[in-house]
């Protein structure tokens, strides 16, 4: 997985942790992709402080993962929720009662849904 | 949710964000149904130290779900995996063909498998 999907991860477990200024650096530089430069110059502050903001609130996220290893969880659950799909696709495809395939196809996108929201 | 439960939930999400002692008290006292004057005599310190260092880590394991929401989360994810399940039982009580009603009873097992894990 590359960093930045990670710090994104990270981030929607543990954002709420970090302080205002910290969020902002993060989401200018991982979201927006703004270069520490232009950051500096929107937010008024040195280049320098700009990567020390960076690197500390990426290190507080990493160092939360390691202390409640939430993300690793949630990545575990839901390739059990994947395995669960491919159960019931292969169900799906096979079988020929329409009004079953249909509420198995119902199922299945709960089970999807599940993956976009826990 | 009576207060005990809901502080192990606490604890299980955020739990490695609390010090050692506060580990300690909390477990003393809430797994193991200690008093505080029991708990006072065994870390050798005051029972009012006790009471403090409960009421601290109580307060931090609230104010950790404040900002991160991540028991919410998991209740909400326990409620549609519920659902699914309550699906699933539908489609198997009325089926008659044995290997489908076998696989899905298999699958049923796995989503049953998230509820302890997720």
């Amino acid at each position: 997985m590359e960093k930045i999907a990670e710090v994104g991860l990270l981030y929607d477990f543990y954002g709420g942790l970090l302080t205002e200024r910290q969020k902002e650096v993060l989401r200018l530089y991982h979201e927006e992709n703004l270069s520490l430069g232009e950051i500096a110059r929107d937010l008024s502050i040195s280049r320098q402080g700009v990567h020390d903001t960076l690197k500390k609130a990426e290190a507080s996220l990493y160092d939360y993962e390691v202390k409640l290893e939430l993300v690793k969880k949630f990545r575990d659950t839901g390739d059990r929720i994947r395995q669960i799909e491919t159960a019931l696709d292969e169900i799906i495809s096979r079988g020929e009662d329409p009004r079953l395939k249909a509420e198995l196809r119902r199922i299945r996108q709960e089970v999807d849904d599940l993956i976009e929201n826990y």
